[in-house]
């Protein structure tokens, strides 16, 4: 055995869509960052599918939204199947699969192999990074063995407190045994399929000259799915809560041949007496069936694989789809799974070592919600590592991954508990059957969950980086407050959001996206597009009328204040050069670091009688020596030139006449919302104090 | 000296804009394709920057159009500038920079290095093509020393008949002379260069072990560029005619540090007595300036070349711009040149060799249309020179890309002629100003220019492709309809449109795009997505009210009608993996090959009432027993759950209760509009039996 030692802020084990997404955001932070996977190469059919409108959203704000925006098929009607007096399946209903006005994306399928590739694409080209990182990589076939936390460094800013070591494998130890072919290895990965570390461990320790390296590292992120190596090296306080259903379920992805008219529709089938059947359509004319298997019986908990093979799950499709006929040339993937809800009890220890994704949720994938909650668990923890990394944020902000993130997983759990039975249940016969389901009952709980499905709906709770308004705290239960762990935690972190100022930003919730006229080149934004996930806060001024005399003196004098206040005392951040996707790479440089707090400035005025050198405050377009002044902080609320009217004011909420200050965190959720009056200013000093390191 | 020998369908000389343009359709469309360029390398800043809205949805329709759309900067708004009746620039007037409702896109702004990085990761990107053929490479330092073509064969479809001897050059010998750096090459490349080629065959000639090849071709396209070597091995016939002017020009792309306030839109200014400047604000905080250079003087026809430096063209501009400050600390490129209209009096040899580009066109570059015209002419050629090596399409249809291309050179030199005089004379100093230009009169030809200069204007002359009504041939002037070569080729092609039945679909221009909802899946699309540059014409049935019995009967036997006539007369022909950016890569190969010949309809009725399977004859959803049912060919004119209503009706100008049927060539341009009755149908299967090798 040959043996190397090395030191590297974040080691992330597992390069599936949680880890992919967290190497992403340190790499576009230039956080010096490795990530090691098992297996011998990315996914390249089935798996995960969904991407729901947030997580579009997200990857938007990295430049990578688009290319699944284009390549997937976007989900936009569902249709309801359930059978009529003579048992016979028939359209029940037909209805939008998106709330309306919700995001500019829909509800939208492609595979997460293309994902994959995608954050592949994105990691290799993040540019040479002014702090000097060097580009991240995925190391493959390198298999973690040990894990120990020096607890006594945690609390050092400087330490390297957590020691792995890592084997690395050759390409026949990393390549499972059941992994024969693509169509034979349909339960590889399936929640019904063992864990296969203890072989592969097994197959390396007898090879000599087999290499580990002992790796120091700041973190460690466990995005290592549901058998997670570094859950269970984390020992016996680390597990998984919950329970495992009776309903098996089988999943084929194929080319279907078949007059069932809504095969382009998300369907839900309820057939009178064979099970439930979901059909997603997809991209590249495929379709995914989630087929309830119910010839599969559990027998005390042991489940009979041998009697899982496509034939049977196509067999069972084809009886539900019934009288319409069902046929394929092309499989590109199929599976079966076992329906169960769990969650791990901690989601860190000692905020060094952290878990993300299916390594401490798991559930049924018919929502199509894991792997976007895996990669929002994994979008909530990158910018906090990175800044803390980057000395820029206080590390104690690190406790609120599991704050946050365990909430979204439990209300996870909950919903497909709810869910999943709804849809395995037996549809009812007639109204006084009450051990079945009904359409009704069905219909609306599907139509009740979009909020939640959308990913839109997640509303963080009180912290240091989530000031709620003093009404909303009284609200938050006993068990939660109490999990609050330090001084500095306690809800609404010493300041409280006054929500009327701005409706439609709630603390803890995504700030929305709307369009707004650029003030100087009158080209049309998408808001988000001007706040991509570069690592910086971000203060929004809806400044007003900055006409009217006495409001240009009010946001002028603001802009003065802030720039004393909160940007001159707080930490400079260079900026990755493909930070901003859409102004390409970024190939001229700034003479000084910005600042970590970025200022954006929306108004109603009328946008021709504004100028914003001669009318605004130097804070709304910073000078630097070598780029000039900068042209892009200013945006105004008014009618496009081809594009419409985006009715920013409206949708944000915000009365113009009041106006409003948002506090952005740098995942776009909506920190605090002050007042643009004087009284308002010290509250966002504060908030920053409690989470930068300010000087 | 070592010499070989081999074949190709298509050799392509120069690897700019517009060849890789036509690289790239022909590797879409599988052709055996080289192209060869004498220079190191592709363009890494300065050059062409302009890109007009039909070159971006033509770049859409292959799928890249969003990478320009994202990383350009989107010129919106234009300023005009001039003197005050003190002599001092003031801003006079601020309009939109594009003419609304023209198209989805707006006129925008990125250098034309990122578009060649674009097209080579398509061509690069092309998947390997059911034809077989291989991927095409650009092969860089080969310079072309002969050339000849074996008339008698050109009428062989089977024949190569020109031969190309390639030399292939050392990076010395491609390196020119007055290369030496960024900033000091201001001139290369410029009109007031002289050409090069000269010097690297003289460097090249004397070394030992010269490689020489012999490359026989069917068809070779010259894309390279003013002084195009190909121009002049067609002989002295094939002449450039027009003529220079006095006006010396320089462009500086700097980070500019101004307090002029409009410098973020495009600005024109005109200053009393030191000439003019042109502010074009580009991606990535670049701004280009055009600027007059009133100080450099042409000496009987001879520029001191030594006079033109960054220096004297910064100075000029600071001059022009005051009392504006203008300073800058990052200049990315810098040129000059002379103002001239030149265009080729031939654009084609025999149909076997072509030019395209800058190589039958030059002018001023102010009005951003040099790249886009020579991607637009390779884009005319490439799928006329890829359906005839595929056998698709007659041969003689070649002889359309000069009757069509020339046209349109000829329109843009006059153009040009007008504009660059206008903006190079000197300010009407009063009303009574006679040889000033007063800024009524700049700003009016400003705006007129729009239709042209977006190049939505393009209106294609009556040949086999393009049926114009009987009364529009009338107005063919006698020279163009004497230039018509073959019996085949006159106006109309034995049919005539009936322009009232869709007002706004004109044969000649683009077919415009509007949003639809698909049918299945209720997904808006614009219809453009829906007709990719795949190289298959499209018959787009524009069908009404399928639920009214007598139309469903009509639309159903013209169904009927076509699958007979036309799509089992027409050439198969195998479509590229790629061939549709929306869908991915086609991973799942049909059955049979598709026809050369796709059928869309469009309906207004209601969609959850129509179901395609059941209502609609299989023209409209083919079958092909691999992939089952094609459901994406019927949408709908109807509002969308998300995003309004496209109102395509109306937009395309057809009445629903007379609906059209009418054919859209490869390249998105209408051949025909036609009647729905069956009385139309016949003109459908004329306008193909004169255009493709039908069965």
């Amino acid at each position: 055995m040959t043996q190397s030692d090395s030191q590297v802020d974040v080691l992330i084990v597992g390069a599936g869509p949680a880890g992919l997404m967290l190497a992403l955001w340190l790499s576009r932070l230039g956080i010096n960052t490795r990530i090691v996977d098992k297996r011998t190469d990315k996914v390249f059919s089935g798996q995960a599918d969904g991407f729901q409108v947030r997580t579009l959203e997200i990857l938007d704000s990295f430049g990578i939204g688009e290319r699944v925006w284009k390549e997937a098929n976007h989900m936009i009607e569902v249709s309801f199947w359930n059978p009529d007096e003579n048992g016979v399946i028939r359209r029940n209903n037909t209805a939008p699969d998106n709330v309306s006005g919700l995001s500019r994306f829909t509800e939208s399928v492609l595979h997460q192999g293309r994902m994959e590739s995608f954050f592949l694409d994105a990691i290799a080209a993040s540019h040479p990074h002014p702090s000097g990182s060097s580009a991240v990589k995925v190391e493959r076939m390198v298999l973690p063995t040990s894990l120990s936390i020096d607890e006594a460094a945690a609390d050092d800013d400087d330490a390297y407190p957590v020691t792995v070591t890592l084997r690395h494998l050759t390409e026949e130890e990393a390549t499972p045994t059941q992994r024969l072919s693509n169509l034979s290895d349909g339960l590889f990965r399936s929640n019904l399929a063992g864990d296969d570390v203890g072989d592969m461990l097994e197959r390396s320790k007898a090879r000599e000259g087999v290499h580990e390296e002992t790796v120091k590292a700041k973190f460690v992120v466990g995005c290592d799915g549901a058998h997670s190596w570094t859950r269970k090296a984390l020992g016996p306080d680390f597990e998984m809560q919950g329970e495992m259903t009776d309903y098996i379920w089988g999943v084929l992805d194929i080319v279907p041949i078949t007059d069932f008219p809504d095969v382009r529709n998300r369907s839900m089938i309820h057939s009178a007496s064979n099970g439930s059947l979901m059909i997603i359509p997809r991209e590249n004319k495929l379709v995914r069936l989630y087929i309830q298997l119910t010839e599969v019986s559990v027998d005390g908990g042991r489940i009979d694989r041998s009697k899982i093979t496509p034939e049977i799950i196509f067999n069972a499709a084809r009886k539900i789809i019934s009288p319409y006929k069902l046929d394929y040339h092309y499989c590109d993937w199929w599976t079966a799974y076992q329906i169960g809800q769990r969650v791990g009890n901690h989601f860190s220890k000692v905020d060094r070592v952290f878990l993300a994704g299916d390594a401490v949720h798991t559930h049924s994938p018919k929502a199509g919600q894991g792997m976007n909650v895996s990669m929002q668990d994994a979008y909530n923890l990158g910018w906090k590592l990175g800044l803390v990394c980057k000395k820029v944020m206080q590390r104690s902000i690190l406790s609120t991954y599991e704050l946050e993130r365990k909430q979204i997983a439990d209300e996870l759990i909950a919903f497909d508990h709810k869910f999943s039975r709804l849809f395995s249940g037996r549809p009812a016969k007639d109204i006084l059957d009450e051990t079945g389901v009904s359409m009704e009952e069905f219909s609306k709980a599907f139509e009740m969950s979009h909020m939640f499905t959308s990913g839109i709906g997640v509303d963080y709770s009180p912290s240091a980086l989530v000031s709620k308004p003093r009404e909303a705290h009284q609200l938050l239960n006993e068990d939660k407050a109490a999990d609050l762990k330090s001084d500095q935690d306690k809800p609404s972190n010493g300041v409280d959001s006054i929500l009327d100022l701005a409706k439609n930003c709630k603390p803890g919730m995504r700030f929305p996206s709307f369009q707004v006229v650029a003030q100087a080149g009158a080209r049309p934004w998408q808001l988000h597009h001007k706040m991509p996930s570069d690592g910086r806060f971000r203060i929004v001024v809806f400044a007003g009328d900055i006409l009217s005399a006495p409001r240009r003196d009010l946001v002028n004098a603001l802009g003065a204040w802030l720039a004393e206040h909160v940007l001159a005392r707080a930490p400079k951040m260079d900026l990755s050069p493909g930070a901003d996707p859409h102004a390409g790479t970024m190939r001229f440089k700034t003479d000084a670091a910005p600042s970590a707090v970025d200022v954006l400035l929306l108004h109603n005025s009328k946008r021709l009688e504004v100028e914003i050198l001669r009318d605004l405050h130097e804070t709304y377009h910073p000078f630097d020596s070598k780029l000039g002044w900068d042209y892009d902080k200013v945006f105004v609320d008014e009618e496009s030139y081809h594009n419409g009217h985006g009715e920013a004011f409206k949708g944000y909420g915000v009365d113009p006449g009041k106006g409003a200050v948002v506090v952005v965190r740098p995942d776009g959720y909506v920190g605090l919302v002050s007042s643009l009056e004087e009284d308002g200013w010290k509250a966002v000093e504060t908030w920053f104090e409690r989470v930068l390191k300010m000087s």
